[in-house]
């Protein structure tokens, strides 16, 4: 395999990297924070790094094969994780180098599970990093959703290529006008919410931060008490319409722009979502107000953050659902797995898999009603190729295999039931929390043993990466060619 | 639809379930205990009502649909269940109609939860009942599975439809003298292990009993102790291959009698099930040894005898597994999914399911390597039909739907997260014993809510039954013809 053009991408990430490693060493350097040091150094090394891999692999810009695009996604999102961790694990909260990696990959992948608390008094640089590297990954993920996976055709991500090629016969001719098409919207959107935020009465810098850690369903806060530190229905209420819309296909809005206006609505994807979305909803806040006799008005408020929080695999928390009774426990766990819609900044199993597995029951149970009747499943008024649906089924069936695994690798850590699988399904989904008192909406993972939280980071690649990206690479067929 | 046919069956079956209750009403007689009453009333009840139903719907013997095969074996388990419930009701334990239905649901779907505590001073005549349900409800499986479950190409069992033909036109002609031969070689494995436990040092009823619950992967025993009660290393070492034997397909059995003496192991089914079970065994045997300081003997005992127990959903104990540690609990939940062979007496998602999926995603990696390969998913050296590679992925999403939907509902029924998603899974899995402190291997679901105990009855006969025969009855399709 040629390796110099993997090679020439992962060089010129890590400079980007590198770039924006700028924006917390000033933020550190204004508030007078030593910290804006490390931020310094580790940008330096990391140009010097993207630099010279880039400089040593020019090429003529060849087309990348399928099984190059396979090894530098995976290259690009490791040595991004490795080099964004140097100024956790140098700075002046002292973490390991297991913690810094755990807390990079967790920002990276948009999880947002975190190793650190005292979050209310740390400084900005550190806390403005932890935003930006959800934000860059998130925008990260939209991109790769249009430019690559389609190519990988992985997990029946390539329903998405008819769509995608689509709209770019129509008005965008290709790919990497799309996706810079998307990432102005994100940007937009970025500022819509730090506007709002601003105006529902957070600090500017709170309000940029979680502004970014919302869009990209991410999750990250700047307090231990996460959203909930606001005490706000306002604020509540912003970020909960925010994690939706980061749930939501980018390329729907891209069409919105384009003129037209109803596209978002009327993709099955988000019709499928949001009814999920409301139906859970409902379910809690009447659960939480006839149960738990909480006023409805708030009922509504708490369930509509946590849930919307919890499915779109952001992870904000402004109480324990952990407490909120036996109810709650099994739904928010099952929650996790769901995710949104493709082609949004969330993970977990996606919206339109689900789509794709609840038509393939169906057809499957008409057919044993008539053996001998023909019929098709379909997805958004289209028939699905039979190859989409092997593709979706074997993602399910290799993601129950990877929770299981993770699962049972995290008890054997240590970890009590309840921790080990929610912190499985946590990381494999990239949600953030987990359930249970250890790993709860209240507590952190700082007290895992290093073991567990390696583990809980390669699952949360695994899961970003949508699993086969990083499996094939395990098969002896990859590398023979 | 015709429903006479359907009705002459269920009446057939209720009048055999009434001959059966003739054995513990002796039993009780016997030992003069009232409850002999129960049973001869519960058996003239139900004798009168099916030979009822069997005289006024004598028909000219026309071939069923597969649509009437679907209603016949959904009504068969339901109103077998409800007449077994009867003397459950009415005997000395004075069991409300809710924990009868559980316990007779548990029995005839060789489950093997249970509601009843003090067996250790039960009347024979209830013990011998609750094993004879379960033992009964081994063999029908196992004739539903030749002689049913093929015609209804349900979650991919049409894959052994080549299988019994195949048998069927070199030794015996038809389904129905497949099923007796199956009968015949049931009756016999059960003697051997009757009179294995017999000389291990049970006492002849025990040894009945047991013996009846082992083949049939039932695991109701005569104790609260279950067979941890003996603390006898001969029994748990005949109990564990016992399970295991009643996990192996039936027809491979059939196989060897008629001197195809290595049909047993040279069947991929079956060297994966031994393979997964000898993994796990040595696995919790080495943390046994290791971690928890077991005699290295002692641990490989307990790791067999549980291990072989709930993989195979039997469910006797001989010590509680949920305090093994924290490894323990995530590996017993997920080995309860697993199941045994097709053809067995065993439920769960099965084996045979498990090898289709696996090679359904190697083929997948495959073809993301080379997009433009073609690659064949293969089962027992011959290539996967494309439907059958369909019905198990769907079954495999569905399982996963209605095990999620059940502990949710268990959850809001006040369960906490192990003790909901523990009895979700051992219900729909067939095991018995959940996990955690209220229905793990020392508890019973005696403590439960009713509605609870409703939902998982509902549960044990939807996993029966592979999930796909109970859910059609609920589509319109299927009433419209």
């Amino acid at each position: 395999m040629e390796f110099r053009p993997i090679i020439l991408v992962v060089g010129i990430l890590l400079a980007t990297l590198a770039a924006s490693m700028a924006i917390p060493a000033a933020a550190d350097a204004v508030v007078g924070n030593p910290d804006w040091q490390v931020f310094a150094v580790s940008a330096g090394v990391t140009m010097f790094v993207g630099v010279s891999l880039a400089l040593t692999t020019r090429t003529g810009g060849s087309r990348l094969s399928a099984r190059q695009a396979f090894v530098m996604t995976a290259l690009s999102w490791i040595a991004l994780t490795v080099f964004a961790s140097l100024p956790f694990a140098f700075s002046e909260l002292n973490l390991s180098f297991t913690d810094a990696f755990f807390e990079a990959m967790s920002g990276i992948t948009t999880t947002g599970s975190t190793v650190i608390t005292g979050l209310d008094s740390a400084p900005p640089g550190i806390l403005l990093w932890r935003a930006l590297l959800q934000w860059l990954g998130g925008v990260g993920i939209i991109v790769m959703a249009i430019a690559i996976m389609p190519m990988l055709r992985v997990g029946g991500m390539q329903l998405f290529r008819m769509e995608s090629s689509d709209t770019s016969e129509k008005a965008l001719p290709r790919a990497a006008q799309i996706a810079s098409a998307l990432g102005v919207i994100y940007v937009v959107l970025t500022c819509i919410w730090a506007a709002a935020y601003r105006f529902a009465g957070m600090t500017g810098f709170e309000a940029v931060t979680h502004a970014m850690t919302t869009i990209a369903t991410g999750g990250f806060s700047t307090s231990d008490g996460s959203v909930g530190h606001f005490d706000s229905a306002l604020i509540d209420g912003i970020a909960t319409v925010g994690m939706l819309a980061g749930g939501l296909p980018f390329l729907a809005y891209l069409r919105t722009v384009q003129g037209n206006l109803t596209a978002v609505f009327r993709d099955s994807q988000v019709q499928w979502f949001l009814s999920i979305v409301v139906l859970a909803i409902l379910a809690a806040a009447g659960w939480l107000w006839f149960e738990n006799g909480h006023d409805p008005l708030q009922a509504l408020r708490f369930a509509a953050f946590n849930i919307s929080s919890v499915i779109t695999g952001t992870g904000y928390a402004t109480s324990d659902f952990s407490l909120w009774g036996s109810f709650a426990v099994p739904v928010f766990f099952f929650l996790m797995f769901i995710g949104g819609c493709a082609g949004s900044t969330t993970c977990g199993i996606k919206i339109f898999r689900f789509q794709v597995l609840y038509a393939a029951a169906v057809t499957q149970i008409h057919h044993l009603i008539q053996p001998h009747g023909v019929f098709i499943p379909h997805y958004n008024r289209r028939p699905i190729p039979d190859d989409v649906i092997t593709s979706v089924l074997s993602f399910f069936f290799v993601f129950g295999i990877c929770f299981a695994l993770l699962a049972i690798a995290l008890g054997m850590m240590g970890l009590d039931f309840i921790t080990a699988v929610s912190s499985a399904a946590t990381a494999i989904s990239n949600v953030g929390p987990g359930l249970g008192p250890v790993v709860g909406p209240a507590g952190t993972f700082q007290s895992l043993p290093d073991t567990a939280k390696w583990l809980m980071a390669g699952g949360m690649l695994l899961g970003r990466l949508e699993l086969f990206t990083i499996i094939v690479l395990f098969s002896r067929a990859f590398w023979r060619g």
